[in-house]
């Protein structure tokens, strides 16, 4: 959420919200600027939802999904920084900032790079330990995060196709967005009901999610919203 | 202070930091990036300095000095934001963001602009009435606190060269900066002990300041602390 | 044209190629990434348009739609900077750059500022006399280029109110960008018939123009084309 | 060269233009804004040095010195819009591009990785075959370069430390910069007289160069290139 900039707009956060109970708002970095990361703040608060920070590497025009080099120590600092922001919006509104979670290249090299996954959790850590971390299971994000006692929740993609390993599927790869309102479902009952996903190598692989996450900017984000809400009957 | 950028270093803070008491860190807007700016704030608070928040234009290019036309309900925004970044970072090491000080064109432009003072203002209320506000005297930034129940500190320049009706005189003049020690010592000395300081247009004009301001970026910046401690028997 | 920019999608620009002879294409510094123009310029020279730079105030975050004050020649280097990179690479694929058109707040800016507008004019003229500038009849643009000797075609709005002095009327004002199409009819009929245009203030005011221009960003550009191409019988 | 960006200064490149026949010049995305890009072209002109484009990573935070995973298709787009900057603003002053030296990350990542070299070697193709490419011996860019027929100068580092295949040592490592003039000067007299470079692992290694480097943010830059003239007799 909170991913347009200036002129463009991505999506129109609000339609989503009555659907979600968190969302993941971006601080500047990957995407969002001042005025759309206070309106998104602001809507958040209208719909009842938990409020989350979404760093990313410093890259626009890469919307923070290219891989970057950077180290451990300037990471930790950009995160906090990125973190201090939404958190002191938030706060200025009255409300709490609830979690923390990496975005795109950020969050995909951390499954592994513990070096990485010690700066996210170093930095989150850093605002106390009230702030929750959104993180894949068995991902070194987790891993350090018990380490180093910091709260997480699992979080697994609604929309994302899982390798047997549980990284994603890159971008690149066709299917790898899931657009089909009942292929998300299926991905979601699985998960859900079995803690088992499907993999794109198409093995039943263990999974542990305490929180969905779709993309805002999945096309088809409203759809499976949708889909999802009339399935579970809410 | 916090005003390098990434490979590019503009002066050594550190240097400065035993002569002052309080400083004014770049939001990363005009300078300053993540890592800058957090070890600004762990040497500041080594030195025991009060901490600032230094908002400008987005504007790195121009370093935040050259006049920009932004709506008001968007400038609040992004005050707020760069705000929420120096407090969330300094927080995160257990201390208090004590003051913020607009920058540069910013600054400037609000010393006779109501509404963008006022975007100002709001910003900094927004956070609690506890941070102080430095702005100049006779300004528009100070009239606008005044009525909406913001402290204020009056702040003077000590090498900037003032306009008779305390706008301060372009950059684009010769000798708009002071970078002779011995007249940022009059200068000085004219303002505590007389409130009055010596015109471009040579002219003894009424001030009044609890806050004494000199620009990390002057060449001759350590030169005229030297002098005014080695002046005030410190 | 070219005014997407990374995960950003504003507009389709091959929608509107047929509809259109020429093209202004963003520079990068209100819009445009290397990626994005690049595309654009291969789709221009795909639809046989003649390709324009379209320079602008370096501001992503505004869309180069904010005022900003930028010593004149400082704003020659950044034109000339800009109308390079797009002639370049329009000539790396054999073709040649036709125009020179200034974006948003720079356009309006030099519609009465002649120190911008020389900036602009010696920015073009240093490609020689062979590149045209784009500007406003009754423009400081359009009476320093003939000063200067260098070849004007004077545009029009098709999608854009106009102030009795010609200048265009603030985007903050309803109705300044005209979005129904038999009212944009009725303006192009009113240039090119009769060289007169029905201002904000109810005037008919004298105006010439060889070149009608619509904005890329305007939500109704395509049924504002269509119903232009159906009423002149193309 | 060319690698100052607005209030920052990151050394003086007259001072260096006696000692050298060629200068490359950042093109904005690592370092650079057009006002030093034209002044550092109209500079290199009156020294008659031959002006080269030196492309990089979109990085100013990074200085153009971190890895970056960027598809190649894009590279070649992001390449060949740098090189367009340089080569027009050069050409309206009447001069011609001579040559392409891309930085950094990316001249390193480009010494090993086949489609990156090819995407620099197609930007520059794309320009004709008069334009330079100035790439080290035995990597990946000399290789492509021949392979589709663009003339290729080796370079070697004069004040970078290689490793025994002829990369270079990480400037995280000490030492990997040389900044002892007589150091810097043994290592040029070796790769002149003898075709070898004393390596990290301390092995006399084959290297073959046309064209020698040094770094202009090398706090030594000065020293060592007067104590090359010396050395050398001129």
């Amino acid at each position: 959420m909170g991913e347009s900039f200036g002129r463009y707009r991505l999506v129109d956060d609000r339609e989503f919200m009555p659907y979600i109970d968190e969302c993941n708002i971006a601080c500047g970095f990957h995407a969002g600027d001042p005025v759309v990361i206070e309106q998104t703040i602001r809507n958040a608060i209208e719909y009842k939802l938990k409020i989350g920070a979404h760093p990313s590497f410093p890259d626009l025009q890469g919307f923070g999904r290219r891989n970057m080099n950077i180290p451990a120590t300037d990471l930790e600092s950009m995160i906090r920084f990125q973190i201090a922001g939404i958190k002191g919006v938030t706060e200025s509104f009255g409300y709490r900032l609830n979690h923390v979670k990496a975005h795109g290249a950020l969050y995909n090299m951390a499954m592994t790079d513990e070096s990485m996954a010690k700066a996210i959790v170093k930095a989150v850590l850093s605002f106390g330990d009230q702030i929750i971390l959104f993180a894949p299971h068995h991902s070194a994000q987790a891993k350090v995060a018990h380490e180093m006692g910091l709260h997480v929740r699992y979080e697994a993609f609604i929309d994302r196709l899982y390798h047997k390993d549980l990284r994603l599927v890159s971008r690149h790869i066709a299917g790898a967005l899931i657009t089909d309102p009942s292929i998300a479902v299926a991905q979601v009952e699985s998960i859900v009901s079995n803690q088992k996903v499907i993999s794109f190598e198409n093995q039943a692989c263990e999974i542990k999610a305490n929180t969905l996450c779709i993309h805002g900017d999945n096309p088809a984000a409203m759809e499976i919203l949708k889909a999802l809400k009339s399935q579970s009957g809410n």
